[in-house]
């Protein structure tokens, strides 16, 4: 079976900073992927035609990143089954709650898989997590990054110490 | 020119009765008018080909009422150039603030023309506001609801001061 | 019929950056404005006769920009039948939502169309779908504009492409 | 001097049961009042009129209760010199919060005394303790008020040790 | 590969009515599943050796449900690198508010796929997207369930135009 | 009669740039005024005796500025009947949200007439409309000030029909 | 050393279906106890003299229960030493919001230890793990409670599994 | 009876400003403790193993800090009987109310003594005043606090007298 792709849609380029840490980490993964800018409302055909043919185009998981009244990721799933995931983007008036409220509060039949506002790196270790539901080498580069997670703190740990003997 | 239609949406049935209110205003005003359910989310194609053929169709003004993550009106008004109007619905649990917000907030290009959370009937008015830009009959209704709206004031005002008396 | 004039008032000469962004849209739809300062609260009677005249002024839209406890689209719209569109202003400490809640949640009977907070361009669009109701050639101009908008989202699609060779 | 009086302005005819707290408290105070239903948005005219009137016709404290987008207390505040008590009516939404930003987060140079959703008790607490400024009398009696609510609350004290009892 | 089962945790026993329409979901799709009261906070060690062990126990999913300061998910997704669903439950005092932003504002490392407050039907529809990955079977009964929602909607919209007829 | 004082009390002194805008109007309008800082936490004898003593002293009105659970006003308010204008100081984190429902949502009895956020000079104006209830001098300056705030707005609309021309 | 006794103070005999929670669970404990009502507004002098005198009087632990603009904790910890325990009581508009951010939001010098909206029983084993601090016995019946609570969570799960079979 | 030691417990090194605070405290108390970084999602067992075996190590109080979705305080509280204090920390979209919530709203059985966001200082205040429930030593010292505190208050009344000369 071949790789799944994962891909990535952003509402507006401006969104693009934030989504480039999920794109890094997808890299890190080596899991396949697509970036695309994409609009439910300044290109909803596109992005119809995109979400319809997502599964048979080889993708996986669809990450969708938009802020405001961000209806991208909730549009995209009305349009697919694949699973997708909702990134809502901070907003400069209402500090993204908007955006989360927009993309998590989904109706009956149509979810979408809402991760914290900004919240592009775990966007790909979510779909790292689905795709390694059939991809054994995958769920072992999630369970080392744990590990590497973990290690990280007793390091950060470490650091307090010493900067404890200067207060 | 024939008079242009008014076409109320919802995006559940269970909208219906906050949605009559407006559809009653539009009856009192003689405005004619279409009403369907419809969804963003669960009919999309439905609705992206009632609002792409929606201004040949004889329809001059759009009203979209929904409920949780609003997108119906935001999701209309990016395939059509007429005016929608956004209803947001009162929730069950955050009280209909989740459906203003994925209503208002919309990004630069797309307007949504929104009301108070459940309010259909100020979307009649102000559809009927906005027909009547070229209808100066519909105009002399608007004036003179305005005027019989007044004089309701007055008489509630008599009323109280009755009830002044029982305190 | 004589084409009818947008208003845009503010209610405070501090909005005119928001604003302006409506006054440059309606400059390049070529639709005809007036632009004040206006204040429910310090010249209330200056607004009540400016939104009685406005029909008779040849206005056919009221965009109302203000901030905080933001009355001015609601003031206006009690003293008008012309459309009065909203645009809740961005305040220092409560992020907008004093504005956006004080201005969308008018009681039944005089509606605000309102937008998002500081969406002063989407309120000239806004105005500009009323007017083109009457006006085809306007309406042609609208239905250019989301073409345009539709491609600068695939160019800005390309130029992400470019940025992602960097990642 | 004669006695100026209290002026009780509601915004519907529907906050009668919240607003006649303040009838009764006004009354236990012996001040002299006035009630009225009165609109910033319905009756703009008569409200005008009222405010800018209301100190010739003797009145010394507006009190203003509305819900929603509640400008009523503001739009009269705007219209006088003497000091307006806000109270914000609940809704049935939002909880009120609408309405005490509508009416509290006033502009600069227009101050609305703004008291608890659904206050109107202390509206009338409040109108008495402005007027106590230039009325023995009247303070003396908030005096004592204060001294029976003192012993009110011993009064729960005792009771409540009662209730222990059965716990 | 044997089909992998869902595991379906809530936090309390009082839970089991919302999050019984995640169940008879999991039950349409004919999806293996287990359901457990289990808590982060009164039993973190049950809760930390199922999580661990969920894997090697067959799950491929987990859904949990909690409300207030809901840590069950974000404590599951700690432990294990299984994606896990979280659906906040409607709290009594602040709507569930508390409850979405405790279980979807996760640190970057550690992802919870958030639904909507009380949204336990979408949870196991977005559990049965991921494991359709892997699963055609499963994918087809998505693709008829999302007719199946389509046409319900046509049903409703008839009989919308029944009801408009008694207005 | 002598002319009543205004006491200006502030919980901290990191307050002082925003209440020093209630200082100057209160100089503008001439009233005597006196200035503390006193906290209802960290010096709650020093604000009891102040409280209690007010009116004895010669003060009028009490505005009191407080910032985070903001106890102030309302324990100064509990200690006198004199009115008491509450301040609602901006946070750091809430935006002063917090702040203004701890001012304004007072039980019954012990009403604080509360203003903005940061509405220090409001706070003045509104003591001076408390005391010119029996101070016509100062009735006479606050009819002044009503004037000139509305040329004020006149001579902004004239810069903005300037600004107009660089569009 | 003699036991020291916990105070529950509630702001108004209101709050006691509430309060009754943390009563039950101190007598539970069988830790010594005192109930009063007594308020920060209402009754000042007896609330400062309570809290000078409280640690004299042989009390460890305040627990104080108010709502809305609730300052009773606050007020009570500005007069003493011991630790008080904030209990925000559940308003009827704003959900207890206003009363949790009055409560805990305080500034530096002076901790309340809050606990959630309507939490008296937390407030009380709170209460405990304090005076366990120096009481090992009252230590050993936390431990106990501790492993009750997690067996009850047990029997839920077997009852869950029941209720399995009806679904 | 050996002094009981403080734990001061951050779920990143990035609170380590805030948290600095408590650690200043402490030290001014002469209160012996101890400081680690250590997460409720990122290092689970570490977490776990540290609350269990707390109080045998001879700590009596922890404080912990976290923000966002802030498990770590209710999570070692649910591993110990020994009080917990926790200190949400603001974050970059929301303010830190996710986290005030997610460390407040917490179950019944499980307490968090929550204190203000970022109120890092307090939570050592609110340490000593439960050690000092059995440390006479350390309560005299809570007590000078308390005066150097309303002493503090005083000389910057003083400098305020001055800065009005400026004004």
């Amino acid at each position: 079976m071949a790789v799944k792709k994962v891909a990535v849609i952003m509402g507006s380029d401006s969104d693009f900073p934030t989504v480039s840490k999920a794109i890094k980490k997808l890299k890190a993964f080596e899991i396949p992927y697509e970036v695309h800018v994409m609009s439910a409302h300044r290109t909803p055909e596109k992005a119809v035609s995109f979400a319809r043919g997502a599964k048979a185009a080889g993708f996986g998981v669809i990450i969708a990143a938009a802020g405001m009244a961000a209806h991208l990721a909730g549009f995209l799933a009305a349009n697919t089954t694949l699973p997708v995931i909702g990134v809502p983007i901070k907003s400069a008036n209402l500090g993204g709650m908007e955006a989360l409220l927009a993309t998590v509060q989904m109706p009956s039949g149509i979810p979408v898989a809402t991760v914290a506002i900004d919240g592009a790196e775990n966007a790909a270790i979510l779909a790292a997590q689905m795709l390694a539901l059939s991809d054994e080498a995958l769920a072992g580069k999630l369970e080392q990054a744990k590990k590497d997670m973990e290690e990280g703190v007793a390091r950060k740990d470490a650091v307090i110490q010493e900067r404890l003997k200067d207060l």
